[in-house]
């Protein structure tokens, strides 16, 4: 109790850090009228999107915490709605804040011309996101554990359904669907944000640069404004909640593994009483470390190198976060007796340290891949002269070269953490990465701030030293994005791992055994695997039909009279609405899909059939996403590089450019619709399966 | 000893009807002194580059086979070499009556102007390379079972190597190797082969289609004689020896299944016995039904419909392969008490029926899914209206898509027949999967000697209503091309899950298990899953690099004066050269990863890893394979439909179908290099582990 109390102070702290920024931030100028009407376009545009959204979301979420409610325990509808809240409030606050940040981002930079006071107004509005991810996921975890604390007492009590009468654990369950309640706004922010703001994007591209020969981000073209506000649903909203999603679950995995622990009798009272506490402290500590080192790059005197600014943040954030974590485990495990620990008390911190470590790492190989300042990325853009054929293999290449390293640094932190304390290091290890997520999502959500920032000063002709300097910050943004993505990435096969072996843990009666040698678990596996590339074929289709919808309404619009001369405003809202109602038709289903089939795999084909599912929906899921991110950040890139003129004699207009512009449409869909669904796919089936294990152990069709 | 017998006589009555058919081919007519002269200089070509890659491939084999016999046990080294014979004999001949059938169907179209006729001699020319696949896969394995047979006393004998004293049994390992030298030579000619072909093809598609504006196949392009070349390299040796591989894993890992479920007591001596024969005779039941059912394609009066005349071909060869196999669980297993038949003696072939309708059904989705005749495929040209973007966006999609029923296909059958017999069911499902490879491999050759000679008749200049005969077969090898590829990859699928499972049962002390909620093994199958994306990028970077040299040295040959014009040749030669030194060069740094992994693998983190290892490899493989092979085909079919004018306002030349080539080159690598590289991957990964699992039992690094 006295933790949680403590934990939550650090909370409190967090979110009065994060109102305080929110209502500087609004504080500031806007800047010319232009400015202010198109940043209030944007803003309105994507308040009205969330809350079109909303209507779907709420409804599926009243209706599925309804059903856990009446078939499986009586109080977890509730948790589950307190998940879907937090998650959303989240969304909400982060998609304001930016909206607010991105136009007094470019105004600062017009205002002073200096690079570094810019960056902190956009790092600013990004810790707001960031800070609130963290701090609202721990609130209300530690709300729900204060009311239904899971100890062994409590953890051998049972429950039932206000209807059906199958027993399980409300504790556990209480954990597990507050978790599915961020599982499944994540999903739907996700699928339905990168499908509104790829299919904008794409068609404002095609519109812009292969229809109309224009620059980007032209205001005569009416998509634009619908990518600017893209960039918020996805980038920031989407983001936001898929890692929350991915810190709630890995502490839901954390305690659900020391629960099966003690059940297996592999954790004594004592080890169990401190393993099932300490997630939620260790990760308290990083929220800690990540308060002061925002607010540390908030104020102290900022240099011209946005790139170092933000990379010092992200040390001081996991630096800290490993001196606060390294007591946290001295107090918590010195002096308790446990075989599972190689290295005593010692041995979960070196776990946490391999996973901060990974996220770090996984960061730096994202960079080297997608970065102009790297080979390969320089030679996809070479290869562009050879036209569109090459550079699409040349790219499929480079993203399936990419994956090798993170995943080498992925298994060598499970298979070391899994060495020093077994399953719950692998727990441990996730936790470390995502223990300092506060930080990580400030700096991506810097991205899409920078982004509209820069748009912002295209669109409203702001004079040429100050699109300087938001396209510095955009070119950084860029980057921390593709950064951010292999993060998420990363941290959900974690996050992942871990909830595969929870679930393994709850439903098998002796050592937890999901074996690969059994048929029905291959089968379930190689299914797995298929519906990862399902799932993907469906976004994808989604995308593109959107995107033609979208780009030959654009079209119908710029051939009204004096759109094209720059005298009359075309009809932004048209297209804001076509946007919102085209990514609200393709979210429900493949949110649902990934409900749905662990599902009725595990009432048909029984609970390894499920394990084996998410073990192969997993393996296929985690590389085909790196290289969806990486293939797409370096298909962007490349595009970026030629266009800067590195390639002499093929600048803007070439053909080679030409062709890199098809290799960036192309990675479009690849790198922010399907890429950073698939980890929150896995999320999502793994944890719906966690939450069900006890269903599909009574009941199963085919035996 | 008996059943030995029987089998042997008829793989003689197989194998005499292969050289009856090779020498009938041989006797017909090759047509004009142009047809004659070009057919020479493709044949010596094919020749030359078999006889260089051989060099590498000798020094390889005996390389390993000396490791064998000097480290793992001594007559092993033996056993590896006659599996590599069996399939370099294979591969030889198949491409000598490949070269001599390809010229002689373009003559007999010239001759009789019969669709029947012409479909004749290139089907009996694709049936000898089918038979030989069957017939000497299947000679190596039975001599070698009569000098060393498998039977519940040989088994418990051990034997060690010359140098190194590891013990390990010997029956066993005769086995495993013998497929392991099968293994080897596939995987090197699948990866120089696909090199070679896509090399030849794109470097020569870029010359005639976007540099210069000519036909495809016009002779005055010097690169396209190397690219008939390399049908016949990866087409005809390459998908011979692959699948000879996966027939000869399957009834290997059938035996060794066999064997482990002796050891573990679920088999009665009685039992094993039946249960170790059985797999031999049910292929040679396959054996003679393919022999019959293409005998009496080559003699019955052809109808004008090649597709259906080729698909009755498969469903008499698989409509036998059912009757005969009937017989043959009614002659071993009836009156056999064993609990893992759940069904008595009638369930293994339950298992291999549905192995067999697995195999015809995964052809059909395939077909569905790359022919002109369905949506996709149709609408994918459509699509190509847009862009290249689109076009490659739409693909990936339609790949994707493509998966998930020929998984669940796999899947139910793996878990019908797992139910019904157990592990051993699993291993007969693949059994009748391959059991007619005779049939599916004739089939599958004739698709390219129906391309080369499609090829021939352009390149020498023969009247139109002989191309249209050649181009209508071209037209349905494409599809036969296709659906072959299905296949191999859904046998690969089923060969390798039985081979894992026979790899777990071989190092497991009880029951056999491969437990993913282990550390261990999840670490080994996330990075299984990062090396076939690695491999992939690997084979595809080479191809690209290989492609764009070929592309600038035969422009440099159309340069030369009279080289356009047509009065000149140009140096085919050369570009024959440079193909083949190009594919060597990238032949042996994938081929040997695939066999050094899991050694690596197993020696360092031990044999559990291995088999995580493996897993991972499989269930990222299957999609892979399936989305390469599938989206690759779509694309080609996709640009010839919109060469036969089917998209008003878009024909030839137009942006439109220079979008579709572009989805064809990008194509190309996909399907004829990495799609059908990535199976013989898993297959030869998974073969090395069950040939060594007694050595990383005994040796592993990290414990």
């Amino acid at each position: 109790m006295a933790s949680s109390i403590i934990v939550l102070c650090i909370i409190a702290l967090a979110i009065a850090y994060v109102f305080y920024n929110y209502f500087r931030i609004k504080k500031m100028g806007e800047g010319t009228a232009e400015m202010v009407e198109m940043s209030a376009i944007i803003r309105s545009g994507a308040s009205t999107f969330m809350k079109t959204e909303y209507k779907t979301i709420v409804v599926v979420v009243i209706g599925v915490a309804l059903i856990f409610s009446l078939f499986v325990e009586a109080t977890s509808g509730i948790t589950f709605i307190i998940g879907a809240l937090m998650s959303s409030c989240v969304c909400v606050l982060g998609m304001r804040s930016a909206t607010y940040a991105n136009v007094r981002t470019s105004n600062k930079a017009r205002e002073t011309l200096s690079i570094g006071e810019t960056v902190k107004v956009a790092l600013c509005g990004g810790s707001i996101s960031g800070l609130a991810v963290q701090a609202f996921g721990m609130l209300g975890l530690v709300l729900i554990l204060m009311v239904s604390p899971v100890n062994d007492e409590t953890i051998t009590r049972t429950g039932t359904g206000l209807l059906a009468k199958l027993s399980c654990t409300p504790v556990i369950m209480h954990v597990t669907t507050y978790s599915l309640g961020c599982s499944l706004v994540a999903m739907f922010n996700r699928v339905a944000g990168g499908n509104y703001t790829k299919a904008a994007d794409i068609s404002s591209d095609i519109l812009a640069k292969i229809r109309h020969d224009m620059p980007e981000d032209d205001s005569r073209v009416p998509n634009v404004v619908a990518d600017f506000i893209g960039d918020n649903v996805n980038d920031i909203a989407g983001n936001c909640s898929d890692l929350l999603e991915s810190f709630v679950a890995t502490i839901s995995a954390c305690i659900v593994i020391a629960v099966t622990l003690l059940q297996k009798g592999d954790f004594s009272k004592q080890m169990f009483d401190a393993a099932s506490v300490f997630p939620i402290v260790f990760a308290g500590c990083g929220l800690l470390s990540c308060v002061l080192g925002l607010a540390y790059a908030a104020f102290h005197k900022a240099s011209d190198n946005p790139s170092r600014e933000l990379n010092n943040s992200t040390y001081i954030c996991a630096g800290l976060t490993m001196v606060l974590g390294f007591f946290a485990c001295l107090i918590f495990f010195r002096g308790i007796e446990c075989a599972q620990f190689a290295w005593g008390w010692i041995s979960p911190w070196i776990a946490s340290v391999l996973g901060i470590g990974s996220g770090v790492a996984i960061g730096a190989i994202t960079e080297y891949y997608t970065s102009t300042d790297y080979k390969p990325t320089q030679k996809l853009a070479e290869i562009c002269t050879e036209g569109e054929a090459f550079v699409v293999t040349k790219g499929d290449a480079i993203g399936s070269r990419s994956v090798l390293f993170p995943v080498f640094i992925i298994a060598l932190a499970l298979f070391i953490s899994g060495k020093l304390c077994g399953n719950y290091g692998i727990a441990v290890a996730a936790l470390g990465m995502l223990s300092f997520v506060g930080c990580t999502v400030s700096i991506d959500a810097f991205g899409p701030i920078a982004d509209n920032a820069g748009g912002l000063a295209e669109s409203c002709h702001l004079p040429e030293d100050v699109r300087k300097i938001t396209d510095k910050l955009d070119a950084v943004g860029n980057t921390t994005a593709a950064i951010g993505k292999g993060f998420a990435i990363g941290s959900a096969a974690f996050a992942t791992v871990s909830l595969i072996v929870a679930y393994v843990g709850a439903y098998s009666a002796g050592e937890p055994v999901l074996n690969f040698a059994s048929f029905v678990v291959v089968a379930g596996g190689i299914v797995g695997g298929a519906l990862v590339e399902y799932f993907s074929a469906m976004l994808t289709d989604n995308t593109i039909e959107s995107a033609k919808i979208m780009a030959d309404v654009g079209d119908k619009e710029l051939a009204k009279p004096g759109v094209l001369e720059g005298t009359v405003h075309p009809n932004y809202n048209m297209c804001i609405e076509l946007a919102a109602k085209q990514a609200l038709k393709s979210m429900v289903v493949p949110s649902v899909l990934a409900l749905i089939i662990p599902i009725i795999g595990g009432l048909v084909f029984g609970v390894e059939f499920v394990g084996g599912l998410l073990v192969g929906a997993t393996i296929v899921a985690i590389p085909r996403a790196i290289f969806m991110g990486n293939s797409g950040g370096a298909f962007d890139n490349a595009k970026k590089y030629i266009e800067s003129g590195n390639i002499p004699g093929h600048g803007k207009g070439s053909p080679a450019h030409k062709a890199s512009v098809t290799g960036d449409t192309i990675g479009d869909t690849r790198k922010d619709v399907v890429g950073v669904a698939l980890d929150i796919f896995i999320k999502t089936m793994s944890t719906v399966a966690n939450t069900l294990a006890s269903v599909f152990r009574t009941i199963t069709l085919i035996k």
